[in-house]
């Protein structure tokens, strides 16, 4: 089972591509480190020193304002994540998959933890490329 | 089981109560529509004609800066919805929860469409209350 979410924004495909790429840019709505520019076969290491979390991910492929496929692990299992690039009547849709989920009832709780965590990062997302604003970010309180 | 969401927001509990129940404030972040201010024991009327929505929600208690008790229907399945409205560090903590659903597996799709909706909604508070930003809330593909 996948988890998906998907956002319009009032920005070029390329903008929004480069929002997640260049490591000074993804701070302002994701991540607060990013240990280098995003690009097919290469290891980043992320952290999000709001929430004490830090992880690297292994980018299988970046094909530039179209599509970033990258693999992280989550505990034992291993997630497959997929950020989509499209443009549509002069903004960006922008599709986040993750994909690797089993549908047991135990994961419903880490499912819904998850979901929660694209939808808000879509969200800054948005808030960033078009107002410019990187406050929103770690106002979620997951306890 | 529920879903639950919570948001830290740069604003006094009393102005995160009031964009809920004030109908012109709730258009800023939510629905696009509020027949009235939402006060204990009333019916509301509720639209967003963003997303071709529209249902009534019974207002079960409203107690002023503190919280907001109300039920709505979803198809054949009638669910509990409570907004609380706590101050911390200077910061307005608002918490949506929706209890009411089963933890069977055929409900796993739409509790992550509903977990979306709530944080969605719950960012856009945020950025409308601190920013005044009221621009994200159609941001959302729902495909």
């Amino acid at each position: 089972m996948e988890i998906k979410a998907k956002m319009k924004i009032r920005c070029s495909a390329h903008a929004a591509y480069e929002a997640f790429c260049d490591p000074e840019k993804i701070t302002n709505f994701w991540f607060t480190k990013s240990s280098a520019r995003w690009e097919s076969g290469k290891t980043i290491s992320l952290e999000d020193e709001d929430y004490a979390a830090a992880f690297d991910i292994e980018v299988i492929l970046a094909e530039p304002d179209q599509i970033i496929l990258f693999n992280w692990a989550d505990g034992d299992d291993r997630r497959q994540c997929t950020l989509r690039f499209d443009e549509k009547d002069g903004c960006a849709i922008v599709e986040a998959v993750e994909a690797g989920w089993q549908e047991e009832k135990d994961n419903v709780a880490a499912m819904l933890r998850n979901q929660t965590g694209w939808v808000s990062m879509l969200t800054c997302l948005k808030a960033y490329l078009e107002n410019g604003i990187n406050t929103l970010r770690a106002g979620l309180v997951m306890d």
